[in-house]
């Protein structure tokens, strides 16, 4: 009987995601896994806010990466390591409370790339950013 | 007798640096002034450090967007706000230990939009990314 | 009795994009109108291929910039005029024969800036790459 | 006796080049090679304009794409085939006459990938545009 590939658990991906140390010092964690992604969050905390008081650049650029490297480990049923090559990260609006949510969306598994689509949004789902990421399989 | 255009000084933007929250989060701080932009540095702490143990990439990501936005205070000499629009980069090596160093140049100041290239080193001075990043002056 | 706000015709956005020189010369035309965008079209030629014979990537990036610009037009009833500011372009499949196709969508209309997603597929509806433009209105 | 590793002449790069279908129709020319790119140019011709009567940015994006491969073949001697698998371009200046110029510089060339940064000029050397481009060793 042949063995049924075994999925990567919501857990499972939860677990590996906070055991990274700057995903836990921003609090980025997963929320749910898709047939072509996940969904991360992050909540808006004082110390991670830029001048002017809302979510700084560099958290929502973060979780964009990170929210294509989880789809990817979910993908690969955690079989496959890969590293980021490029990232480009556009911003529409500004985040002022409650949390960004990204969501990313694997639009090509190469044999050696990966890029993934990530749509960012704020607590009342307006896209508050796009990315482009490209990940490299070890 | 007209009065001198007044520089902001190297201290007043590692304090205004400093200040912002997530840059005092991760330890971003301004160690020198150029003509056209400034050089960051960001040393590598083990809560910095991604599932390789490496610096992780939202990090670097984050450096290079900071290192542009004080390059246009220093350019404006601290008259004119700016958010970040969108922002690409290359990742090219891991960054292990030591530190990241960021050197900004601006090289397009329009009436709206600013662009600068990011060079990001290594402690050993290797290139170990680079990146292009868009601000619109508000 | 208020005039009701004319829309631009399907033919009015195709005479307009064909009108522009290099859009003649490539061959990029208008197929469709979309609520969020417009889609496009190429026929792959002879004096559009690279060295390895497929479609030159200053073709696919050419499309991706004009089927943001036309889908703009298209939202504004062609009362706004605006111009490219950055673009960026994954590749991830050579189109060989037949032709490229343009999905455009407009996911961010600011005051001065709109950025447009887009994706790019072969004649059988693959995806060949996808692109994120940002045009600045005049 | 060793064979003395053999340069390409900056005559093959040009007829290459040329060959190219696509960089025909459009006029790209190699005029330079350096230690760490190329410099190519494009006249502005009418059938290259846009709706502005500037040169589309699709020239613009197609020689800053070139600008790398052409550094590519340049530096290894001919010897490695590679293709583009990203692209990012920054525009900051219409050119309404005269030439574009790209100049090209390798900045990361690794087993796999390969990134250029082009700065892009009008006749009066003005840096009109600026790009990353990524290409893949075949």
């Amino acid at each position: 009987m042949p063995k049924k590939q075994k999925q990567i658990a919501l857990q499972d991906l939860q677990r590996l995601t906070r055991r990274i140390p700057f995903n836990h010092l921003v609090g980025i964690r997963v929320v749910r896994r898709h047939r072509d992604g996940v969904t991360l969050e992050c909540a808006v905390r004082d110390d991670l806010r830029n001048w002017a008081g809302v979510l700084h650049g560099g958290v929502t650029a973060a979780i964009a990466d990170v929210a294509v490297g989880v789809a990817i480990t979910n993908h690969f049923h955690r079989k496959r390591r890969a590293t980021t090559t490029e990232l480009k990260i556009n911003y529409f609006l500004p985040i002022r409370d409650g949390k960004i949510i990204a969501r990313s969306h694997l639009i090509r598994i190469g044999k050696t790339l990966v890029v993934g689509r990530v749509d960012l949004f704020d607590s009342e789902k307006r896209l508050a950013g796009a990315a482009l990421v490209t990940y490299m399989l070890l």
